[in-house]
């Protein structure tokens, strides 16, 4: 399936999704993915000992991004699914914390990221506990 | 108001969102912030010609991530609006794109993302005079 | 240029983003769009007097997303660029927060919205006017 | 933490974000969590039928917005953590494609939908499986 077929399936309007906004909409996804590898390759030039800490705060940011929003609808029915992604947040903020650990005496913005990393993941898995003691 | 305020006036189900759920949606948001810092100044101890080039990316990244759901949604009375995120995404693809030409010899990955932005940025300037003549 | 060119491209490991990683960027890519269509489609189906209100929280949930990140990585060069993006979030704020108070009698949340939303705007206009006092 | 705390510790220019910012970024974490509270809380009005479906779709939008740039980054040295990333996206993908396919001869976008997070939800697996046999 090409990305662009759903937009311009939209039921409201047939035909108003006019081209010019269905290539922005597909450039759009197109430029995203480009300027996230573009970002990524040029933190090789990095310190050695920073890429990796950079890397894990940029998929903590996302997760958490994710997971928050996903707890606040709750889809009750799936408390399961939101457990597992409780746990996967949890996972990604321990081992961004554990990265950032490694950095904290010269850098103090990675000690204030370990400590809201921690913060996070133990209240991550609260929420999982929360939501039933069997884990998928 | 405090953050976590909102969510526990959902009307589905006063009382049902309860503590560890509301505090992982706060650390969430918490967590999200510090880690945004946290890669951003790690990228100050990288060679400084591609620090500039990394934040842009991150921010061209998420104005079209922003973007392309706006112009998907269509909210077809404000018209006005989607023309401004239009235009304010290809300033960002603009800049970017400007950005990455610099570096684009040494570094194959932002001579791509300086041909995606540049795309994206004539789609969205399309996009944007498609939405109507006038200034917004 | 293919979406998934570019990240095939990474320097670091030539080869080594194999064929099942590349296709599960791709389809997280066309997939996202396809969900954005299908729930705004979804809407259609909810009270009409609701469905702009629920647009318009999306798209402003999302400008608050990239323009928060983008103030606290401020590349310092860019500041007509800041300006521009604080003040498309004030207007998403604004249109937000106008549509909500239409609500806001009968559903709690959306007076919480709009409060929000007013308080964004505010912020980011001053934000904005920090910037510099020129337009962009 | 409060969080406007850490971008205010920003190594690079002590003072410089000054209280505009800090607040706009403030208010934009708030706002965006009223945002989404809002726009859910709207969907209990539209058929009921719908509600679920439309929840699912935005947490698999969200999942995959986070998973394809996580993958994209490849953090190499957490081949156990991108697994078990993409296994829950591929998880919500399922749940989602499941919800779909119970609306998909009435709405068409449904269908397209579910046929869409079916391949994610594929190549998300494949992703899975060749980062590691083992389990999380």
């Amino acid at each position: 399936m090409r990305a662009h077929q759903t937009p311009s399936r939209h039921p409201q309007a047939p035909g108003s999704l006019d081209a010019p906004l269905l290539r922005a909409i597909e450039a759009c996804h197109t430029c995203a993915e480009a300027c996230i590898t573009c970002a990524d390759a040029g933190l090789d030039d990095a310190a050695a000992s920073l890429a990796r800490c950079i890397r894990l705060a940029l998929d903590c940011a996302d997760a958490c991004a994710t997971t928050g929003p996903a707890l606040a609808r709750r889809t009750a029915a799936n408390a399961a699914l939101l457990r597992q992604m409780a746990e996967t947040c949890a996972e990604l903020c321990q081992a961004c914390a554990a990265e950032c650990d490694r950095h904290a005496l010269e850098h103090e913005e990675c000690r204030l990221c370990a400590e809201a990393c921690r913060a996070c993941e133990s209240a991550c898995r609260e929420a999982a506990m929360s939501l039933g003691a069997t884990g998928p």
